[in-house]
């Protein structure tokens, strides 16, 4: 079990966040990068509705993950991937391997989650505006032309760089998000590499040790009022 | 000069793009990496209007750039960086300076960009739908508040991570795409940010060798036609 409140590195998660973000808070990532490679880890819960003030020197954005490695600090969950992945062999060191899994981390960061967060915002924090039901439709072709290429390009392969890595960390934790936009059913070599990934037991410990905080932390009724 | 037709470096590019393209396409990064480090590079140009179906087995999404060095192939502008920055002095080897440069690029991907890429929808691509006008309030904001929080992040610094990095090649290519919302005028610290990196000599031959193949390579009248 690699969590313990020895260990060198630290990942700062949420205590608790709203049931529909139960389970995909990106601290989901370098939690089971750790698991996949056995590195022990502390965890340091914050409050995401009340996010301290100190907490934006370390994250700009205010933002989980933060990963701290002894005296070393990092943000952005794929920079938090790229140091981990270093420091076992989920980052290969050098030539071809190496590039396939950096090419394919970005492209999970930088030309599929974009989708995922305009969808993000369509379904769920502006869904009440017109623009959002007058938007969805060219979106939800647009991530579906994407995700045609995607699929064309991952061709038969069990995972994206050859051997499991941290682009796979990446993708399955984005494409997770495109679940109940139905759009995955229309891509069924994606969906069954998304179910590759999330039966991994190292992605069910990960999970679990997300969600495992938040009751205890849930805002009380009288927290509420 | 490190454009040389004999160069283990490849970098693919658009022979030709609309006018409000020019200048803007994402082989600009690769070139200005190159051009800091003084890493020879050879050129491929592709058609933007009519691209090649070979090209997507090398960059899944049909864009560029994609860089070959040796017989080692990556895509993604943000792996190309890393690549590119692992052969010189743009990516520290290791410890902080390498974990903020890391942290910092992937802001530029995937905390920032993303704003880019829905702002330029609406300005240009989706110019005229009537989502895209409802929308554009409410995105200026959130993208303003995101602004916000990168100059305190900044501070008083000259460069993203210390010294110029590949971060900062990330970071002053995204805000470069911001100019004409009008956003960076509220944002000094950010404007003066971006006009340091675009002064640099390196960023100002990256452009030029950007340029100078579109006149050759427009479309004639009879070709529009």
């Amino acid at each position: 079990m690699p969590i313990n409140s020895e260990a060198e590195i630290e990942i700062t998660a949420f205590s608790w966040v709203p049931p529909f973000a139960q389970g995909f808070v990106r601290d989901l990532r370098p939690r089971w990068a750790c698991e996949e490679m056995g590195l022990s880890y502390r965890e340091r819960l914050i409050s995401a509705m009340e996010r301290p003030d100190w907490y934006y020197a370390e994250q700009p954005w205010g933002q989980v993950p933060h990963l701290r490695d002894g005296d070393v600090s990092v943000f952005e969950s794929g920079a938090i991937l790229i140091h981990l992945g270093e420091k076992g062999d989920l980052l290969p060191g050098e030539g071809q391997a190496r590039a396939s899994v950096l090419s394919w981390t970005l492209a999970a960061f930088n030309s599929i989650e974009p989708f995922v967060f305009e969808l993000s915002n369509i379904e769920i924090f502006s869904k009440k505006e017109e623009w959002a039901s007058l938007r969805r439709p060219s979106l939800l072709q647009a991530t579906g032309q994407r995700l045609d290429r995607f699929q064309r390009a991952l061709g038969d392969r069990e995972w994206l760089a050859g051997t499991f890595s941290i682009a796979d960390i990446a993708m399955v934790t984005v494409l997770r998000e495109l679940e109940r936009s139905g759009l995955l059913d229309d891509h069924p070599a994606l969906s069954a590499y998304l179910g590759r990934g999330v039966e991994r037991p190292a992605f069910q410990t990960a999970l679990a040790a997300q969600l495992s905080h938040f009751e205890a932390h849930a805002p009380t009724a009288k927290q509420d009022a």
